[in-house]
């Protein structure tokens, strides 16, 4: 069976992003912080953060995110606008984006085809499922497209990455989400991140 | 120089309790769950969990926790009141404690003696820093507490104890707080707890 899993860089707080995100500043102010360790995996001492982000990259066939992640903003966007992951993105697969606004598909280089998704989360899962065939179903973010998939019961697996700040504003991830039993499946700890990887529990 | 230390059980969405905290059910609704596996550490492969926690015993020569923490409610207490730790309680040494309400030191058994503090938090440091010598200083709770003293920059280190549940509503650590700076110092992971023990960048 196809599991859905997705991962997020959090505060210590449980901020996914800074406040005042904007299409200029996608991670809010101060988020970038959150991302960083991502960057640096090639340098002396990251060994076990590289391993980590190898392992939530593999086996990967199709992702899924919100409208902000693939760079839109709030209005329908110009038919010309493909996102802000350039030429190509780093997915090599396809990408369902959830959105309002309907759009033919739109393929770039490197196997990355963005499919935008009107009909809402189910809907958007049921076509990266059939898309990954016997590989994983990742959704990507941002945190509120995370926090819907929890809440909503359809994540079997997800990682923190607990970066060590904290951001006091921002947006939370498990905002909205209630109540759920997780079990810890493996934590790695470097100097710079946490990894906690949990199965929830249905 | 003395160590300022805390540590609180918190939920994977940084809850420390439940919603509706009171007298009766101190831990808020559904907050219980967080304290749990501290009851558990002498059952079949809770060793880690068990060093962790005598670990942050070891070495503490006083202790600072808010009213609600010692057990009074909103209004001033009975003076018969001894609080909800039992004849004997737990500490064995100073523990001062924050409220409004003058009151004459109580000693219990076992070495406890709870000390009233009506002037604040710093105040309250103060004394404790006096009463631990070289031994550490803990903050032990409630969150609301632990919160002002992260807020004012007075904690050295802190244990978050990571249970594998979400609660959606109640006490927030970190809650007012703003933006830190941490160092992660030691990771613990049990199949029922996370430890994650960070240093408090000044």
């Amino acid at each position: 069976m196809t599991i859905v899993t997705s991962r997020l860089s959090v505060s210590v707080d449980g901020f996914a992003a800074g406040p005042n995100q904007s299409v200029e500043d996608p991670f809010g102010e101060g988020g970038m912080a959150l991302s960083n360790w991502m960057l640096e995996t090639d340098q002396p001492g990251r060994a076990a953060d590289a391993a980590v982000l190898q392992e939530a990259n593999d086996g990967v066939g199709s992702h899924i995110m919100g409208r902000k992640m693939f760079g839109g903003g709030d209005g329908p966007w110009d038919e010309t606008w493909t996102g802000w992951w350039g030429e190509e993105p780093p997915y090599h697969a396809p990408v369902f984006v959830l959105t309002r606004h309907p759009r033919d598909p739109l393929p770039m280089k490197g196997g990355t085809t963005f499919n935008f998704v009107t009909d809402g989360i189910e809907s958007a899962l049921d076509q990266a499922r059939k898309a990954a065939g016997d590989k994983k179903v990742a959704i990507a973010g941002g945190a509120g497209t995370v926090n819907q998939y929890l809440a909503a019961g359809l994540l079997d697996e997800f990682c923190l990455h607990v970066v060590p700040i904290t951001l006091g504003v921002g947006e939370r991830v498990f905002e909205g989400v209630g109540a759920l039993t997780l079990e810890p499946v493996r934590v790695v700890a470097s100097p710079t991140v946490t990894h906690l990887k949990y199965r929830i529990v249905r």
